[in-house]
């Protein structure tokens, strides 16, 4: 490894809110912020269309990206001081260039793009690391190796699973500066735990990494910190329908461009994007600014149901949502049947959504939902030298472990429903609050 | 005066993170907050190019407008809750409409556009409210007059002062909310004061608000955060670099098409704007998204100097800045003939910036700087009854009353003259630290 | 009623670093505060021994209770500008007085006292209010029979229980105000929850308090907290120490009271106090600097257990700890013995703490701790009109409630031990951790 | 130096509200924690009487004690890492000491007691480190010459100045603990600045510390917390009459001593400290609960002035007080000579203060109140490496710099006045607003 792992002549610093003030030490982390691909984060916010519900949260993925390799830097150099046998010392900069990084990829509201176009933000991360980019000129200047030994992290492949760990994992750096991140920028508290403390009680131990007994009810704090985001910020009803209403634009437009519709206004990169052939330099171009100006535009769309789904998205008229406990099949067919009766889509029109299934994954391994569920659970180290589960230890972990709540969100405009009311069934009129 | 001065059925809430909750009552205010035109500020940032320095700074105006209506709603309670005899109570609406609106005419990187284009936010905004637009329908159901009311407030040509000076003064509701807005968003503390105690210390007093002088210490301390924040956040060198960018971009698009340049790329409000000729419609349809859309296709046009501004702009590759004390008529002469012979354009590669100038205007009225000194002093009612300017009792605010300061900054890209240093004169390289 | 019911001519307030400000409008509280019995509680630690642990937590009851004073106000505030029917607004200043004076009969390290002389601060109260004191005198300005009802509610005879219960509930004002306040003072952040949206989602309905379904996730967040504060911060192991030691001290004092011993040094309300002959008068005579006068003077008294308990309570050399899970009665008496044999006091130098078992009773009614629950269950009240029992809404609430742990500390003092380790079973030095 | 220097086997912490935690890594800082006469500390308020104006100001000297070895710990550290030459780095105990053991000499209301029997703090101080005490223990450990080293920072007789500006200058450890800290207990925001930019611009320099020209508004904020918080909190009239009060308690006691007077009750150390004979052990002996306990119990003397005194104390009755803007000597006389006709005492019912006096010692040395003006003032180190007072840079700074203001306050008790007010001139009834 070359004079790039030397340490800037003067520290840096970046102000920062949550953490007061992000610490640069190394050339490279430095140069590799400098990147056009770094700084396009900056034109990606973290929580998606959730500024549609909660005003605050407009922050950036730079700004969570910097902060996850804040945390993970103070976390690397605890174990440092402590002097941790099981700490590989010589990894630092590979964890450090790996929490930095593993945002890289995503795209604009990514969660959305990812669900109709079928792609992994991960996937595009590891070719941002290793295609002809600004980041991988930065990497390589490390070590020609360094771009594939970064991407091995990002990827969980890397040989030392407790690097993995720091970047991926139940307890990782980048749950908790997004659970702190979120909480301040929407302005809830529930997201606020003790991070000094939680830092304080990690260790490395046989491999992995461990907390110790005594900081367990700090952990219990940042597990009810998470469920409660969840339940308050991520799953908001609100921002879900925000998410559908985009989800139908990306899935219009995908079914129009493949009827050969020929739109009245397209650029390149989301070309590229609803027709399956995009490459790392057009994934780069895509922001929220340009996707945002496309739904704009398309606003005068011919195809309506294309243009009045952009209006809804860019003017915030969402689709109103009801509650409901159950559903049987012939209530189904009877509401698609009288939509298309009175000239909606209902494959537009309504959707069905149940948040509350996802909150089973979030603590339990192992299960259905696999993909989601790889993270290794959080281990407890008693004053004995043993480890467990820390669900085991805990009634509350206990009890919002394998969480699952029966009760789905009907979305759907209420404008044309109630337009159309006096065509529609009493028990319609009544499911859909039009009377 | 109709039904629609009714209030809401059930108070609403916004989360917000400064005031914790923005409350609204009125059907006029929940109505007004869901117009087209009001969702578009959620594409505006607060602080413009800032996020560039300080990336916790992706605020925007939607929220600030917001916080600027709850700090009035709060301060007219107080008012009527004080049943102070000055305030006129039938007058609530207006100043609220006001408040939430005052900001609705801010275009994408407001501050830039203004000055490239010569036009002036106020104007819109006065346009938006009496134009056909949805919150001139809104406002229109309160009461024919009621969008001209609204619009005489923020022309200042509204009959009651007391109602103006609400909105807009030198400790107006706008003021109080950016300065805590922008430090919570930013993560400085300079911005915090004591909000709370402000309000109650505020009255109504012939026809004007005065400060009780038992709160005198509080209002020196919010001069003090908004000194502090002009100095600190507002007038930070990196933020002036990007502005400057952002400006010579404007200004070569404009050039460009005057001189008759057919651009590769363009959407009609752009062209619009550069051309002079736009109108309400195309001027809503421009926001942060569209501007910096252009901004990077832009970075593919044929006009060299276009595309690498977009491309400093988008990548944050700035212009570098020195300080410098002084300069002589020679040594400008000297930096521009240098420029030109090692092919750079001084008109567009070398900007000169005073910043505190500005600040000389911040706190004192009738000077040059007119435009922006319009806005009437803050007054401090004596325990006899008698009113004087703060400044008068106040040796600190003396102190930040008309301060200016001589030294400027110099902003150039650095690489081109790193690449033809050999070719500049010693003075220059010195000058511009390329050695 | 007089027109002490009249408002103060100018609103009075208080700094808080909790609730901002603290807000006094009526005459009646504003002269309770100034007796001299409420100036008294300055005198009095909100967390008794819990400095010695946590060395922020200094406050008094004095701030705690303008706490729950202030919280009250502001949820009948919003009770009255709700409109509710429920609400019986005549009955706002026997609330309001109730919720300042609930704590006025607390003594110095309350608990201690209590378990050690078996009296009740809410009969101290009681008596506060009813006898001849400055508070008396003030309520009866309102009306002859005002001290009695303010007492009714103290004591819960009153005739209306949702006054009541907004002073004593499972979710109260009293609780609010310390759960933030001994977080806000012992800078940890278990304590806090959003008071804001709970006091928005609380109503009266039926005669009682009762949540509005969609605050449940406030209600989880606050009742999560007073979890946590309760492991974290007032079962917090040396705090139990202290405790000891403290109650030692009395238990030894009043002890030597009843075997005759002439104490060097004596005051009259001590006297009282461990004779168990105190009146109203001397009761309001103790506060902590009284008592820790007397632990400071009685270090040289000629009891030499006396002397040491409290030298050890004064200078802070507290009981050392051991966590055991079990305890068979054979390892008891071995102690028991093994302390006597080396000239300890197994009575005062061995004590055995189960602080978890306090926890179960803290969310569940009709359980054998009858005395500590006989608050009503947090009532929710959903969209249909239903009202249930929280702990049936949610799995997290029904996970802390009810919980025990086995396990228990043994506290005992260790140098003492350490000198004589020699004579000690290897058990009862490795237990004791004295190799 | 021997293995006292060793660090301890684990770190330990202290949760502190201010700085979250509180780190202790050497032995010696931790056994001085532990000795009896720092844990006094504890009984002994940082703001003295500040408490009866700001209810949340009752923390202890401990805790600030602890905050300045926290601060001092990090610039130290930070220095280290610097690895600036300046800094002499065998001196870190040394500096560490004698920042936790600054205020160890501090008694009960410490500037009361100073300047009614003329002690002094520091001196108090020296002799805890120098003679029997337990504090000496530790420091002896070290090495036989340490308490005199430790002293000799106290007394500022050190040899290396640059560890006496640490723990003693215009912007040390002290000065930026006490300001966020009792802008934290008191609930106020004025005196929050931001630390961490500060410990990051300080330098040392030449023997000296310097602050960063970088670096400059953090100082003028840090200054004007000062400022406000000296007008707002320091100064605040209330706070003085508590003042007022317990002066002349105390002057009473002496006057009553020396005239022979015979105590009702009375305890040794506090006749030791009227009567001017205390020595180390009485001193120690004194704390606030144990001058409180003596100020409760002679509310029954048979001297009817200090009986009165003491209530007024204990029960907050205060003195009122209304602002003058000067007052000739004729109108002394009178109001002495019309208090003693109604049997008033002018030497202890009357007293003028100036405390805006002081504020003109803040920043200013080489005055008249040279006592109180010994410490260096702040110097800034600019990008030529040239130093400089921080008034020649700042305007604000200069506008704060030797203040001084005309108006004082009259303090006397309301309600003795108010009974005779028939008896008074009309000048003097309208001068203490008796009608």
């Amino acid at each position: 490894m070359d004079n790039r792992l030397q340490p800037l002549a003067e520290e840096k610093v970046f102000k920062d809110p949550v953490h007061k003030y992000i610490y640069v030490q190394d050339r490279t982390i430095w140069n590799l912020i400098n990147t056009k691909e770094f700084q396009r984060l900056r034109r990606i916010r973290q929580l998606g269309t959730s500024y549609l519900t909660f005003h605050g949260a407009e922050h950036s993925r730079f700004s969570h990206s910097l902060g996850v390799y804040e945390i993970t830097r103070k976390i690397i150099s605890q174990f440092e001081r402590g002097g941790y046998e099981d700490w590989p010392r010589e990894e630092k900069l590979v964890t450090l260039c790996a929490a930095l990084l593993h945002d890289v990829g995503h795209g604009p509201f990514s969660h959305s793009i990812e669900e109709v176009f079928d792609t992994h933000h991960e996937d595009w991360t590891c070719r941002i690391l290793l295609e002809d980019t600004e980041i991988n000129r930065v990497l390589r200047e490390v070590d020609p190796s360094f771009p594939e030994q970064v991407a091995a992290v990002i990827r969980k492949t890397y040989e030392k699973p407790i690097v993995i760990s720091l970047v991926s994992s139940q307890m990782d750096a980048d749950r908790m500066d997004y659970l702190l991140r979120d909480a301040y920028f929407t302005g809830v508290n529930y997201g606020t735990f003790d991070l000094e403390r939680i830092l304080r009680v990690l260790r490395p131990h046989k491999g992995r990494i461990v907390v110790k007994e005594s900081g367990m009810h700090a952990v219990e704090d940042y597990l009810m910190s998470r469920y409660q985001m969840y339940w308050q910020i991520y799953f908001h009803p609100v921002t879900r329908s925000s998410e559908i209403i985009l989800r139908q634009i990306l899935r219009r437009a995908k079914e129009l461009h493949m009827n050969g519709y020929a739109f009245g206004w397209m650029i390149e990169p989301i070309r590229r994007l609803i027709s399956g052939t995009i490459d790392v330099e057009s994934y780069l171009a895509l922001d929220e600014a340009t996707m945002q100006t496309a739904f704009t535009i398309w606003q005068s769309e011919q195809d309506a149901l294309l243009a009045d789904l952009c209006r809804r998205f860019m003017d915030r008229k969402l689709y109103k949502y009801v509650t409901m406990d159950d559903a049987d099949e012939s209530l189904w067919a009877s509401i698609r049947e009288q939509f298309t009766a009175i000239g909606l889509n209902p494959d537009y029109h309504l959707e069905v959504d149940f948040p509350f299934d996802l909150a089973y994954a979030v603590y339990r391994s192992g299960t259905r939902d696999a993909k989601k569920n790889d993270k290794p659970p959080i281990l407890v180290l008693d004053r004995d030298g043993d480890v467990s589960e820390i669900s085991k230890k805990s009634d509350i972990i206990r009890s919002i472990t394998g969480t699952h709540r029966g009760k789905y969100h009907l979305y759907y405009p209420y404008e044309p429903l109630l337009e159309s009311a006096g065509k529609l069934s009493p028990d319609l009129r009544k499911l859909f609050e039009l009377e």
